[in-house]
């Protein structure tokens, strides 16, 4: 790899020239697949899971013993506009509490033995009110990408990404929206909680931002949406799910602002999401049609919606199961066991 | 506890006699979850896991650290009227594959550090062809449910049942269709693997059944029913989910077979799988009817179809980060986050 990329135009040409999947290794674990002392197709979409981890390792014989969390946390300058049901301070500290071990993600990130890294943006200096302009400067948003890009690290065998940010659904949906098309109303939902005439409002913010970026939205450059709809987290995540393709790491993504954020990448060129799974389907409702739009199946449906990769770490343990069935699993020959009658 | 129970009316003493969930610590749960730090009910089924775990093993601080997995193997004798993908032979191959460490299971459990247990019942002398009249007596049922009990020893956290037996699902699709009415079409599916005619020729087997058994049916005794139309391994589950709730110890059910083994348990009183969860949807047919039946809403869908307890296996992972989450989690005033606004 050269020196990473700084800018948005750096960053286009980074996605014009992406690795595709290892076709041999794919060959290799289909193949092992129908030999396995088990009925052809039986552990579902284990099978599935270990096709795509190998394929995206570039291994025929996948590994998850080395995952990584990363959870990005930005500030939003559109929290001021009371959008969300806790305030603004929150984003920083929870991030205290994430340095202190003290969230839902760090029991399920030692529950994993995975290593857990909390990536903090500028969160000193929110991004704009988007309402009013661009959340951030092209600028800023390619420099959060090439933070995000550090997450990415070699040895790491799987890259969990997730985020943190008080508002950051409403930024969610301002993007979708963008991206995809409808109206405030069809991409806001609760977020932490909101209800009522907060959701309404909340539904008014994100068609205030839509009718300002409506000339970037007719254009319909997805990097220059993503610095004006986006938080710097979720530009951060963009880069973190460049640089696992470039670096031979599959990736699973979180919940709806996660998803949003990779979304950006897969406007850009549809097959830039073929190393990330989505983990789940979000209790918020906008994930839903937003997994239909980016074409993703998630792994589980828990009625989930904390975001920190909470999600995407809990199924890390799915992608092991697969990388151990497929590799430690006798063959019908070894186990002297007779095949279909 | 007093002497272990070997005869149907014993089993059918204890049916009586269970004992209910333990509403202090599930009470303490709520409270605790309430002042996490999250936004209230973000974490979904987990919060609903934690309060099941809790309430059954009677604990306010659930723990999954000694989870335990039973697969009980039985053989059939209506495996010699064709209506699996596999010979007979392979029930006793599967057993040998599981005791060298050959199956999926065995690479599951280990990914979990599970204490894998396989109970071979009398496998060297199948079940009769039930077909022809009971698949065996009564005392062999309650044998075999006594046996079962053994897999529910004290210092476990969690109990996941499963099965191997060639033929069972033809053995489920019969009882479920006993205990909860319909036919063979409504309930028999693929299992290992038939298609057309060979699977024209299951459903006529399990149509033959159940009009043989005509009169118990009508009748409606659920472990007259269990004699006549299960396996040895379905009682041997039946007696483990018994055990288990006399014992506190939380369980997770795998697919088709296991879950109709344990819903003769419910058809005897729906409270008596309260202490038990399904692990996913398996991708036979039958089971979605019967979890609708049974009211469980499986944790997870990923089109798995093996038994041998896969399923539950791969659903510890949840259980654990649920307790984890519930137990270590720091509260809004431990960490000083701000609540909702």
């Amino acid at each position: 790899m050269n020196a990473s990329p700084t800018t948005f135009d750096e960053m286009r040409r980074v996605l014009r020239d992406l690795p595709g999947p290892d076709l041999q290794a794919q060959t290799e674990i289909v193949r092992r697949q129908a030999e396995l002392t088990k009925p052809p197709g039986s552990l579902g979409r284990l099978e599935e899971i270990a096709e795509w981890l190998g394929c995206w390792q570039g291994r025929a014989h996948p590994r998850v013993e080395r995952p990584r969390i990363a959870v990005f946390a930005g500030t939003h300058g559109v929290a001021r506009r009371g959008v969300s049901a806790f305030p603004p301070e929150v984003t920083q500290q929870m991030v205290q509490n994430f340095l202190k071990g003290g969230a839902a993600i760090n029991q399920l990130s030692a529950a994993i033995d995975a290593d857990l890294r909390i990536y903090e943006l500028d969160l000193d200096h929110p991004t704009d009110d988007f309402t009013q302009g661009p959340a951030m400067s092209e600028a800023r948003a390619a420099k959060a990408m090439a933070y995000g890009m550090m997450a990415a690290e070699p040895g790491i065998d799987v890259l969990c990404l997730g985020e943190m940010g008080i508002a950051n659904t409403t930024s969610a949906a301002a993007l979708c929206a963008a991206l995809f098309g409808g109206t405030g109303a069809d991409w806001a939902g609760p977020g932490t909680g909101v209800s009522g005439s907060t959701l309404s409002h909340k539904i008014a913010v994100i068609d205030e931002a839509l009718a300002h970026h409506k000339q970037a939205i007719a254009e319909h450059d997805p990097l220059t949406l993503l610095a004006a709809l986006g938080g710097e987290e979720f530009a951060a995540i963009a880069g973190a799910v460049l640089a696992a393709r470039m670096g031979r790491i599959p990736v699973l993504l979180d919940g709806f602002a996660c998803t949003a954020a990779a979304a950006v990448l897969h406007v850009c060129d549809r097959r830039t999401l073929d190393h990330c799974r989505v983990a789940h389907r979000s209790a918020e409702p906008g994930h839903a049609r937003l997994l239909d739009a980016i074409g993703q199946r998630p792994l589980f449906d828990l009625d989930m919606r904390l975001g920190e990769a909470s999600a995407a770490a809990l199924a890390v343990p799915l992608l092991k199961a697969a990388a151990v069935c497929h590799n430690g699993m006798a063959t019908f020959a070894e186990a002297g066991v007779s095949g279909k009658a």
